[in-house]
């Protein structure tokens, strides 16, 4: 049976925008979120209550500890035969975990990998499941609604079973921490070289027609439109997991990505005020070669 | 004066489309090449006789020693007033030099990055300019047939004088390598992973609605329709240049690139038979550890 | 009381010259290992109704599994008051556990990195030590038997509680990745280079007077005394686990560790016969820019 | 004829220790340096009137412009038969051009890398040549004098013709990069670490018997010694000149060198105030996902 009604736990920057979309693609929502002001229920358990047996509910919530904690209270509170999505940026392995948890108690389990931003609202999500086929064919509408329009295979995808689409979803973070990355490093020399006159026009001038035009490039020449060095913003940059697991599977897969870990270095970096290497390395110049340090 | 006549010398896999789109943009192409099958004219000396003066010649041949014999040669049998355009991938240092041979001659210089590759001729090209304001504004209608229809800015770009126009476009390269390198690193990592079922439809669903959206991204995914795990192919990438100069920059300005340069060196290892430094890991591991060496 | 016996489970490449190591430095050793020929007892139970209480095993298996289970084992036949040492190369993280699944049985748990592969027996161990004060005092004639001559806080250090000294010697050795690496960088520059005669020269020059003198650099002449070019062998190295351990940290940490994780990288390549990214980004070449591949 | 008298050009951090091994070693030297108060005489002209011919005057000035004049101003004075030694870290290709310079004048040219810093003095340092047979025989009891005591071939080696020695010399100072921040990142990972007590301590006990052991490792600690956790110093670490060249010779010889190339950019990093890549990183994640960005 095709499921057609949704119940959708945690409205924050993604999952708000994904309600509406959803909404606007005729799938009855429920949505629950801590924050009274934008949830349509109190609880999980009204929000359990006005959905029609068998249930699919979306989890949307911060990965790890508070993503266990509601797919362990939906699996005290669902019933045989209904389904959980997990669409928040979980780790692979605790989709498995999750699933074993579920299984006895006749609840299904799919995760998806959910990509698009905020811009999602408008331009759709581009999504990336794991679980049965079966299950994954029952949600359809669903994956349906909140996908862009256009070829189904252009936008949604069934990786595997359960854990492949936050799978794909962490390479596809990888990829994009390399993607930007690369678009930085480009941005940064052309701003330290003198013969380069205008370098907001010249990403601009890369929009169309050139082999790097991409989302990400257009986003960049967005910012630059408002500040075109940046003057004002630190180069501060977060990491959200899926970067670091990305290299942790690189490691037990022995696959070399030497790019994608570059540009986590790089933020690990961006986010030091001093670097105890380079004070080690200082002091090593200095003791060989009686070089000067900078004093802290 | 507008220039809408143009020698183009070099028609090769990117001057040969280049004709084409000139010529349904309205322009006058008088073609050279050394292969007279595709050659308008018999020799250099018949195009120039073949265009009225102020005369603009655009130079599409291999950059390096191709570029300076072609460009020297033209110094030497144009005329004051004339105009040459370096279109090819050339070392921006060498641009300055072109540029310097020809002021006494009263010969003007404009380098022009040209991105797009064998697509340009439907979608147009992205054009990187370097050279006075004067000049550039002279070879506009050229530019303008050249580029993607739509906003000029979206595609064209006077960067700086001489030299910034490869400059840009060495860094745009710069840029295509780390993009490269990062969505086949995800590539790899998809493919080591026993849970992922569906490695070309994963990165068909990224074309709409994801971040990593991007022309490159669907360059791979037709490559894949063609060979889903590429089996037919060799791991064996070329570098053309534009990359290690990047990188020669990025040690001319003190910039650290590291994703890019990783992009670089991958090539490099991609064409090793073997590696004598891993010989040398191997020899030493064997040295303090014991650990057996295989035999070459 | 100090000890000065010791039980020591496992002699193989390193375990073996550890005992006789032991041995000339007066420990009294029993040793057990599943190979009859080199085991002065038969099982070990005997090395146990060997040992005089409160006895000292030391445990130098591979690490992961076989370390479980022999520590597992010893949980079960050891009386309160013994102390076990694992020597061999565990993750940190396993150290805790097996001191928690000890302690309510009151065994000690202690655990030691050791360093110096096959040439310890002749020059002594580097030895980085994990666990109580306490504990660590009772082991110190074992520990000073097994280090070098000389001041003990030169090659012996206790760096803090239970996994800290696996933690020094998972850090000792993605330093000594990164070092091989150095020096094998700088070999295949030298043997790529027309100008330079005499790269084994080079290298056997370096060892006095210059920045560079180490142990490494020493064995890397050694190796080159023997294979000035290594011909023989193939660019084709296996990594421990300690690499990639280190790079997990430094992903937990939010540490940058470029070198390092580029060494071990290197390795994966090393033991790839073709590279899939590198398949990826030559058939990206071929769609964009015509470029030629390499078939299969 | 073997040379035992040297002019010495330079006296500064290098050459006013070399001046006195070589005094202490036999050899007679006669020094000049702009700073009166260490210089043996008023100018060049003055020097090479001190000796007899045929001359052997060793060049220790910085590499580069200054390098340059000091050759060219010998070039003019020196007679045929006299010998130049460029002592200093001049790029190779310098060295060639330097020797097509003086040829014609009859005056021969040796480069010579020389490796040591400020322990040179008593230690001896490790000497890197290039040039003919004859005239590096010629300057035979100079190199001795120079180097450590003991065998030759441990300390001194003839590289290949001009230019190989500080060829030897670059790739030399390329490896000390990669294995001073090797060191650097381990240090900083301990440090990162709870469980971790005593840093200095460890790195101490790395001194004897491990496989990390290495005069870097010993200036390493001493230098915690002096300050246990580096507070007193910033990150800020200059680079010299022969860790880009390194790089630029990999990307000539298209050899990976991605650890050394690792320790470089680290480097440049540690130099910036702010990351102009890490502003556009967090530009772009500000875009696509409504991160927040840290004000300027």
């Amino acid at each position: 049976m095709l499921l057609v009604q949704l119940g959708l736990i945690g409205l924050g920057k993604m999952g708000f925008n994904m309600r509406e979309r959803l909404r606007r693609g005729g799938i009855d929502v429920v949505g629950f979120d801590r924050n009274p002001e934008v949830s349509d229920v109190a609880s999980i358990d009204e929000l359990i209550s006005r959905l029609e047996a068998p249930r699919a509910v979306w989890v949307m919530v911060p990965a790890g500890i508070v993503t266990d904690s509601v797919v362990t209270e939906l699996g005290e509170k669902l019933e045989a035969g209904d389904i959980i999505v997990d669409g928040g940026n979980s780790r692979f392995t605790e989709d498995q975990k999750h699933a074993g948890y579920l299984a006895p108690k006749g609840i299904a389990f799919v995760d998806c990998g959910v990509s698009g931003g905020v811009w999602g609202l408008e331009n759709g999500y581009g999504l990336m499941a794991g679980g049965t086929s079966e299950d994954i064919e029952r949600l359809m509408p669903i994956f349906d609604a909140l996908r862009p329009e256009g070829e189904r295979a252009d936008s949604f995808v069934h990786v595997g079973d359960v854990g492949a689409g936050h799978y794909a979803k962490m390479v596809h973070n990888g990829i994009e921490y390399g993607m930007m990355q690369s678009l930085a490093e480009g941005f940064e020399l052309m701003e330290s070289k003198d013969i380069i006159k205008d370098v907001p026009g010249t990403f601009k001038a890369w929009q169309k027609g050139t082999v790097v035009r991409s989302w990400l490039l257009d986003l960049l020449v967005r910012a630059l439109e408002e500040d075109p060095h940046f003057d004002g913003i630190k180069g501060y940059v977060e990491d959200s997991g899926e970067g670091r697991w990305t290299v942790e599977e690189a490691l037990a897969q022995a696959v070399p990505l030497p790019a994608i870990t570059a540009s986590i270095f790089a933020r690990f970096e961006s986010r030091q005020e001093d670097s105890p290497a380079m004070k080690a390395v200082a002091a090593l110049r200095n003791q060989f070669g009686g070089h000067a340090v900078k004093k802290a």
